[in-house]
């Protein structure tokens, strides 16, 4: 294991019973604290990136704006926001998905993605991909293109991945849990 | 005027009757979208605090995550997330503040800003300034000091200006309308 894999796993702070009773949740809040080892996050999430075809990276509200926009910058294409339905200001088009009890909405503005980008996905964790899918989703009713998909951290046994494969088997995150 | 600040004027879209009728809301999505122009604003950001005491930059959920993670990296601090109520999963200290109709509440991690250091406010937007009021009285609630305020745009009218300068008159704001 990488010495920064090492790092961040010391600094990623156990929540247990949030959001709610029986979840350990992975707070990455303490990894922000540190401005050093941020600088070594975002270089490691643009290092898998840079050698692949991105034409813009969106990041999931609102912890995926943190490291996404720093993506976006190091690798010198548009940040797009993928935001809750009613927060974005402009026209948007939107998708729907199911959550564990009832449904939630995400929204993308309907110039955010050009015909045929390709586009990353990013998120600080990935669950059980719903957003993510969300996300995806959003991309392609855009006409952009899945370009794969970025996390901080993956908690593997609620296998999001299997559901994000679907749209692009191109995914790469830092932490596995 | 600046040419930083004629090209931000420019590229700022104005959407009528957001978020409600009669509102005119200045829409900074397509600076994100222009990856030159967003390395200007960075720079901007943090220029203004590069000689003055800062040990840490609060970034208001959810816009003001997207430079104030870029300033804070720049000027080598931590991150504070400051969020609305629920969504930080540690200890946290709450604020709760008046909206138009009804009230809102903020927290903050309760280890987020140590005792007597100098923390900047930043969000996209300064409008009548009640989340900033609210970020400022989490950061003298956990011990620490408002070393000022940094916005991307400051609409003058709605006098928010006014309510943050009770907590620090170091005001920096790249945009006036």
């Amino acid at each position: 294991m990488s010495d920064l894999v090492n790092h961040i796993r010391q600094v990623i702070r156990d929540v247990n019973d949030f959001p709610k009773p029986g979840i350990v949740f992975k707070d990455i809040t303490p990894v922000l604290a540190d401005p050093d080892l941020c600088v070594s996050v975002a270089h490691e999430l643009k290092e898998y990136w840079i050698h692949h075809e991105v034409d813009g990276v969106i990041g999931i509200e609102s912890r995926g704006f943190i490291f996404g926009m720093q993506m976006a910058q190091q690798l010198g294409v548009p940040f797009i926001p993928v935001r809750k339905a009613g927060k974005l200001p402009y026209r948007t088009i939107r998708h729907a998905y199911e959550l564990e009890y009832g449904s939630a909405e995400m929204e993308i503005h309907i110039d955010a993605v050009a015909e045929g980008h390709n586009i990353v996905i990013h998120d600080d964790l990935l669950a059980t991909g719903g957003t993510a899918v969300a996300a995806a989703e959003l991309v392609e009713k855009s006409g952009g293109h899945v370009a794969g998909f970025s996390f901080l951290v993956e908690l593997e046994s609620l296998n999001g991945r299997l559901k994000v494969q679907n749209y692009c088997g191109n995914i790469h995150s830092i932490i596995h849990y």
